[in-house]
């Protein structure tokens, strides 16, 4: 099947941004105040590697679930794809200057979240985009009915809406936006309650799993 | 089989957390003294950057023969998997920080080395949750017997015992605690007696090992 | 298939390769300026890491058709695999040392924009000489006429070409340079205009797609 | 089949540590010098990186070969290769403290070649072990004769040979024993003659390729 290649590099760049995100937790040499300290005043590092290590983990899932339905893989999907790597590949950068300008606490911490959440809301649309296109050309093993196609796309909608909604958060509190990130992330780990229509029966095992799009569309 | 990008992805974090470790092996510029107090003096960066890679190693050999008897993968078990790689991602960071402060030796040492362990123990713990997970929804090839499941869970105990244990050592010699680790991985590199129960007959090929909770349970 | 190993180091590596240029977006600390004036003085970095992203990704789409049409892989073929990717994990050092030379606007950034190109056409040269000896020795499950090897021979010319001349505007502009490259990966991104001869009547899946070579040969 | 994690994991495992090997070629910011004299005075960083790409990329190739006659895999075979991959990691390290030694020139640069080939060397015994567990437990689906195998164990010698030599030779001059390295390296590339015994009658393709251990055996 030709999508294997397609996984294996996405999940390469997946693995190797979501480890690169441990570079930035690096905090100054022995000499420069008690340790205790120094992961205290790091806080904004720490919550920042969480979220953005749980967000790609959320977006890898999702990743998964949607690209097992391919049937086939063409060359405007493959650039999707890589659309969206892109903005996965960006998030260790914006990580690490939000929590930068989160520590430091200045005036240009919103401008910094912004950053940040203009990264996620990148990833969310690219995520769209390629759900859409493997919609529209029929690339899923099981198809949506144009009921679920459409609920699909309302949580694509607000999904995007809530990393639109903590850009503007942002400009008012940096914290309250990265707090929107965690609760948006948290959110779609546990929103898997099955939707209905052309929904199979439903199991416990991943084989038996309501098709992607209908689950995971709006999580991106 | 659905596991299979599981496995990818894992594999991938491994492999980039493992050789992260590296990264933090770098000794300064030549000028700041002669090579060899250089390497002398960085003991602590090479004793910990052994233990954390072959600790890193275990553990991926365990997922690996854990994984492998999967027949069937979930949502939770995904985010469970994921917890495990966050604190897998986690050690490149806690292991340089630890480094650093043993080498400093000043009296921050052993809470860098219980942030150490403390990452050793979140590891191991999210190890066991995985496991557990799989016996409880019945995801193993190979089911465990009871008593079987009984004495799995006895060996998770012994090896969270082992890292908390490994954390009241540090707030005593930060150098001891990194001993203990090394310890723990050397016992868990040579401990494959095989067990009671519901055994197979076992031979030296991974085709005929014993399901993977029975030997590797308390190793994580 | 024993394609198999050769597709998965050499995603690893474009993986690996891809992810890395993130490092060197870092800006500076909170404390040396505005960081929207940061932002925008670091504009190459931010340049040349949209190019030398999308130049990765395309010679990996390129790659990956190339390569699924194997049906052998021998010892030469490996070592010229290992020169493609040679020249792929070096682009993040030609890509910081450019970004950094057209910031700092001296006198030095031809010479900068020279490596950076200069890396680019030895990527290219390495992927038409890996095309070149599967086709000398057949090893494309879908062999090219004449007609078509002809084709394919003047597009990576062409390629090799763009590429060559790119180096010489980079001794008059840097910053044209990188523009030349940037329109060079838009133009492969697009380019995928069936050809004539061999080819299979085609359609949208990937399964149905003119073999790699034809297409694909300018690209690198 | 069991071998496909063990490879998966090399795999990326080798292509990090691969492409790790680039953060070390970065040059002084703009302002130190001109660049031409800058890249001049890293020849060493160069060179290091050229041997080590190579050296890394052969042993991947040789790995490859040997890992796909494995009709089993079992423990100690996974943790001699984390042995093989331990030393696999080591490389960046090794090869950033020569170079940067050998571009310093002081009196420390011979240690810090002794360094680099006592890694290559570790790599060379690790791999050697590997093969020799391989055919000592029968692991091979195309078993070596008697003469085969001595055949193999004679150029095993040989490379260790030529790596301690190295070391050696690093005591008289660093670059020489990077040229040795490098010379090495190029032997090992072009060593593929067929060699007597129980060989298949051989071909171009991967397919006929005799049986790895005998031409692959002393490259480690």
């Amino acid at each position: 099947m030709d999508r294997g290649r397609l996984e294996a590099f996405s999940d390469g760049v997946f693995a190797v941004a979501i480890t690169l995100l441990v570079i930035d937790l690096a905090i100054p040499e022995p000499g420069h105040g008690a340790l205790g300290g120094q992961l205290a005043s790091h806080w904004p590092s720490f919550a920042a590697y969480a979220v953005s290590f749980f967000t790609i983990g959320i977006i890898w899932v999702n990743h998964h679930n949607l690209v097992r339905n391919f049937t086939a893989v063409d060359r405007p999907l493959l650039f999707l794809n890589l659309l969206l790597l892109f903005f996965v590949v960006t998030i260790p950068f914006a990580t690490a200057t939000m929590a930068a300008y989160l520590r430091d606490g200045g005036a240009d911490a919103p401008l910094a979240a912004v950053i940040y959440q203009g990264v996620l809301l990148g990833m969310s649309l690219a995520f769209g985009t390629l759900f859409w296109w493997s919609i529209r050309h029929r690339y899923l093993a099981i198809p949506l009915t144009s009921a679920a196609a459409r609920t699909a796309l309302i949580r694509f909608g607000i999904g995007n809406l809530a990393y639109a909604a903590a850009i503007g958060v942002a400009y008012l509190s940096a914290p309250a936006s990265l707090l929107v990130s965690a609760l948006v992330g948290l959110y779609y780990m546990f929103e898997h309650t099955p939707t209905s229509g052309s929904e199979p029966a439903g199991g416990e095992t991943a084989e038996s799993e309501p098709p992607a799009g209908r689950r995971e569309t709006a999580d991106g």
